[in-house]
């Protein structure tokens, strides 16, 4: 057991893949992103389940010694789930960018941004209303921005206006924090400051998700100390789109990518 | 043999079983959506041709006398492969509407509006310029018209802002048709003619899909020409959702609709 495993419906995990390599370069990493089946934002929670029961499959077949969930969708739907056929430590990217957000300073009115099946969820939600009782949560689901940001719409007029639409009632409230609670959305931060201004507080989660990673890796011995990283990358559908857009999820050059049926 | 049967991704085909029902009102119909996979139009051609030819045994399971693929994408990459494992008629939603496009008067400028993988297989294009050599051709990807319809922006400003960035190559020409490659667009004509004026032509191809229909059944011997039609809907996923939005696209109540797995 050597590598980290970590899935996503398709791109949106690899700004989490690079928050993990980044804190992490010496371990290994087997990335599986279900391109033929996404997006998983506008399934149903029975059809999410299903799905990251058979990736987590796919990837304990891999040997793995972690797991992370690489999806707020998927987390919000199936992390028990999963957790109950895992063999290895789970890591998703909820819980741990919820310690984040209770530890921050001046904070009054958040916003959560996610796909339909998280916003439906009300997980993060729900979490963070029992720590912090008199902050004003809005939840927006955007379910254009995963389509918008697939088909490379960054930094784009389009959507800058779909995001205008999105967030007009934030407009009412003086936000100081939002949640990018899907793990595309790290991809459109510049399109975000500029609608929102450039003094907002927006919170990655894949950064809170390296840092449990590397907790979890320590308090089970599992961490590799040296040694160059070596990735590996899975899809169930065209490699060669994920080798060319991944690049610029993962911000840098992806080689190989396997197709697998 | 009784029924005729219909797939398509997800809701898209839905209005090319309402023209057949208008026009063939004692037929019954079994209804297909792959509603866990969709979309399939920013799907690569081989997993499109996969998900196909899985649909095409499903129906052919259900004993149908007569296959109908009410997806363009589908059509574009995956015709010739389905008609070699039927063992019933195959009526697509191009061929059908190419005779229609030939056969009009004042033709010119025309556009043809479709998904990524639709558009990319120039099968429209390279179908027409045979016959209608004098006319030029603007092919346009739309891949967000899908999701945006998905979502339920119809009529929708939204809807507009995307559309008014697409179709800004066709502000430079005279227009005078426009051809709809993709089974979900007939939901947004009210918006493409407030965008490209009233006067254009918009050609839906399932009216024509429907006259093959029943031009097939009667060369076949297959008509049925009394009784009320019976029609059945099985979905891949989230049933309840398919028989709330399938309405909008059928332009009629959906009672029973069942999930396969």
């Amino acid at each position: 057991m050597t590598a980290i495993g970590i899935f996503d419906s398709g791109f949106g995990g690899l700004t989490v893949m690079r928050a993990i390599q980044e804190l992490l370069p010496n371990e290994d990493c087997i990335y599986f992103g279900d391109t033929a089946r996404l997006p998983y934002g506008n399934k149903s929670p029975e059809m999410i389940r299903r799905f990251c029961l058979e990736n987590t499959a796919f990837l304990l077949n891999q040997n793995i010694k972690l797991l992370v969930i690489a999806c707020n969708t998927a987390c919000a739907w199936a992390f028990e789930e999963i957790q109950k056929i895992c063999t290895v430590p789970v890591v998703g990217v909820i819980k741990p960018v919820m310690k984040s957000v209770v530890e921050l300073d001046n904070i009054k009115n958040v916003a959560i941004l996610g796909t339909r099946a998280t916003i439906a969820s009300k997980i993060h939600e729900k979490i963070l209303q029992n720590y912090l009782p008199n902050v004003s949560f809005v939840s927006i689901a955007c379910p254009l921005f995963v389509p918008l940001i697939e088909e490379g719409y960054i930094d784009h007029p389009l959507t800058r206006m779909v995001m205008h639409e999105y967030l007009r009632p934030l407009k009412e409230k003086e936000m100081d924090t939002i949640l990018l609670a899907c793990t595309h959305y790290p991809l459109i931060e510049k399109d975000l400051r500029r609608e929102l201004g450039s003094q907002i507080r927006l919170i990655d989660p894949a950064k809170s998700c390296a840092e449990e990673v590397r907790h979890c890796l320590l308090e089970n011995q599992l961490l590799k100390e040296s040694g160059d990283g070596l990735h590996q990358f899975f899809v169930t559908d065209d490699p060669e789109k994920f080798r060319f857009f991944g690049a610029k999820f993962l911000d840098r050059k992806i080689d190989i990518v396997s197709e697998i049926i």
